[in-house]
């Protein structure tokens, strides 16, 4: 049985890297863009700004006529006339003459800098300055910000408010982006029931499913839950079936070797393949991946500390490559030293959740061991470190990265 | 006129502190509580889970029958029966005995370990054990998780998707929040245009509206923007009257000390009290913050790039505020070290962003200097560090902690 075969964790991102699901496209607003991965590159067609602006409110000047200006021996020059924040004016300075400006009024020409109303003493119509300034001070000139041809964002990359600032500034009000992933996630297991209900002896409510659906949705993507089938061919295959709209489709529980495992039975019944079947890493190990009617399945495993780590792990970055997302990573919050040693198998990649504490100009990381079935400790965490499969552990003073969840 | 104070930026955010506009609460279904902020402490009723369970697959046992146990040596115990998951059997073992379990499965009365299938030889109606457990081993106790009466959630806390874990398990299906503010945004200015139309000479495109919308949007408010409003007073009081039902009013641009500034006319005019006139920040100085109709009001810098900067130091806080969030503050993601000097005014609070790069296990910051008004440099910036008023700058290799936008 070659599909049960187990992949490491290298093997398991390589070959969810190749799945090959890109999404379709949309066009949508600039002003609801936030957090969507954008479609094409966008490569200005204009300055910005579009003329050269004043900074503050002051006067506007040839630089020159303000060297060696100070309290006790202020330069004097005409006040020619007054440009208002948006107005257009035909006004232009020579030698010995200024121009009243205001922040954001447009610059005349043959002035190349302004000077701020602070050091400036008014007279009827003249002014004396009592501070030198350099050339291009005080002003924000034509193309600063942008210039025309300037490829200023990249197709794949995921908008932030900074980027609609840019669209905006450029007059994009529309944009193409790569559509958000439909996911559904069904649960299994003889064990589970509703939140609603009271568990019996033996019986445990169904957390993964909102677990799943709280850390998707942060993400912005699509989630219905389609409830959840008991342990057995018939029910599972149903509910694969009722999810066949969506872009992916994830089953929590019913993974592990055990022998109630219908979820590989179901895929294959219903003419789907699966890819791999458990990847070397703890918690986590009992996880499927598949391609059924061309969809991605991953079968994620029942326990909710194994669920949300393979979630976060792979499901995640797996969902962000199908948004379109170039340059997605593995986001390293930051470094800290271990206080404790943390023991682990050789040949496995195990993930372990934990707290820090900044002591001076360290930050120290401790270990929250816990059992995988266990979802308290989490609300705990603030992260997570990796212990790499080629070491049997870390020992206490490491470096060590701390991921976020 | 004391209206016109400029406040420290210490001064500026615990006038904000003391604002008192904590929203009304609504009922919502736990699925869709990510990122809500809960209005009640949650004290757990029930013991999680509420049955021992098996952590694998294996065989129930007294781990003391197993003591001594390994390859060359294994200990012999009859097997008793099994309990499937989600089963309830009153079986009980004793000594000598075990009961197959699976992964989840209800342990038996009298057992206290479980052995791990790959440690067992399977005969008729016996096993043999090839390694020994200690009490408890593989198995996760009733109360393990959560205890009957503990208190897992804190009042003023916002739900993450491990939270949401947390409520499913407790059969907690509805959670009571506080309700998102609603956000009215208006633009200012008589050079501002709509993104849609060509600038001319003194013309610059609305951008605040749109960063402002995608970063509030990030958080989950609700923000309605209401165009663009022209240097008058009667327009700007329209445009105020017109977000009577909105919980917060952000107006960007006009709030300088230049000659346009109807700002305050117009809040004053409507009755309401300016509280502080002026931060003593850079960039962000000309920031208003106003009381009209019992409501808070921001008038933002026009700048983009200062308008950013106040909106995420001073109006974020604010409305996590607004919204019962209990222990918000500001987020340092790491620590770095400064590969340039940075002068700064003393007495002022400045605010610069940066870029970092690793370099073996340090972090060099370098800041990205700009004029305020470019908002491309922002898209290249990883945050932004402080500046604090009482120093003159910092200094080349000096340790900054870094925020994000």
């Amino acid at each position: 049985m070659d599909f049960l075969r187990s992949v490491s964790s290298k093997m398991a991102f390589d070959i969810l890297k190749k799945f090959n699901v890109k999404l379709s496209t949309e066009y949508i607003n600039v002003e609801n863009a936030y957090g969507r991965v954008i479609a094409h590159d966008i490569i200005s067609k204009e300055d910005v700004p579009y003329f050269s602006r004043s900074l503050v409110d002051g006067y506007a000047i040839k630089a020159k006529d303000t060297y060696g200006a100070n309290e006790t021996n202020p330069r004097f020059v005409n006040v020619k006339g007054e440009i208002k924040i948006g107005e257009i004016k035909d006004l232009k300075i020579d030698d010995g003459e200024c121009i009243r400006v205001s922040t954001g009024s447009m610059i005349p020409e043959g002035a190349d800098g302004v000077v701020m109303q602070e050091y400036v003493r008014e007279m009827l119509d003249a002014i004396e300055i009592t501070k030198a300034i350099h050339e291009g001070e005080n002003i924000c000139f034509r193309g600063d910000d942008i210039r025309k041809g300037e490829k200023v964002i990249e197709e794949g990359k995921r908008l932030n408010f900074f980027d609609m600032g840019v669209l905006a500034s450029l007059g994009i009000s529309k944009v193409e982006v790569y559509k958000k992933p439909l996911i559904s996630i069904i649960s299994t297991g003889d064990e589970i029931i509703d939140i609603d209900e009271i568990p019996g002896p033996g019986q445990i409510r169904d957390i993964n499913r909102y677990v799943l659906k709280g850390l998707f949705e942060r993400e912005g993507f699509i989630v219905t839950s389609l409830g959840i089938a008991r342990d057995n061919l018939k029910e599972i295959k149903e509910k694969i079936t009722s999810a066949g709209d969506s872009d992916i489709i994830l089953i929590s529980g019913g993974s592990s070797k055990g022998e109630r495992d219908y979820m590989v039975d179901a895929i294959d019944s219903l003419g789907g393949e699966i890819i791999f079947h458990g990847i070397n890493i703890k918690p986590g190990k009992p996880t499927i991946f598949a391609r059924l009617w061309n969809k991605p399945v991953f079968g994620l495993p029942g326990h909710p500390a194994s669920c949300i780590i393979v979630a976060i792990r792979f499901v995640l970055p797996f969902l962000k490559k199908m948004e379109g997302e170039a340059s997605w990573r593995y986001k390293g919050l930051y470094t800290g030293i271990l206080t404790t040693n943390v023991p682990s198998a050789l040949g496995i990649e195990e993930y372990v959740e934990i707290t820090a504490e900044k002591e001076h100009d360290k930050i120290l990381v401790t270990p929250l061991f816990s059992k995988s079935s266990v979802i308290s400790t989490f609300t705990r965490a603030e992260g997570y470190i990796v212990v790499p499969e080629d070491k049997e552990g870390l020992e206490k003073n490491e470096m060590v990265e701390v991921f976020s969840f």
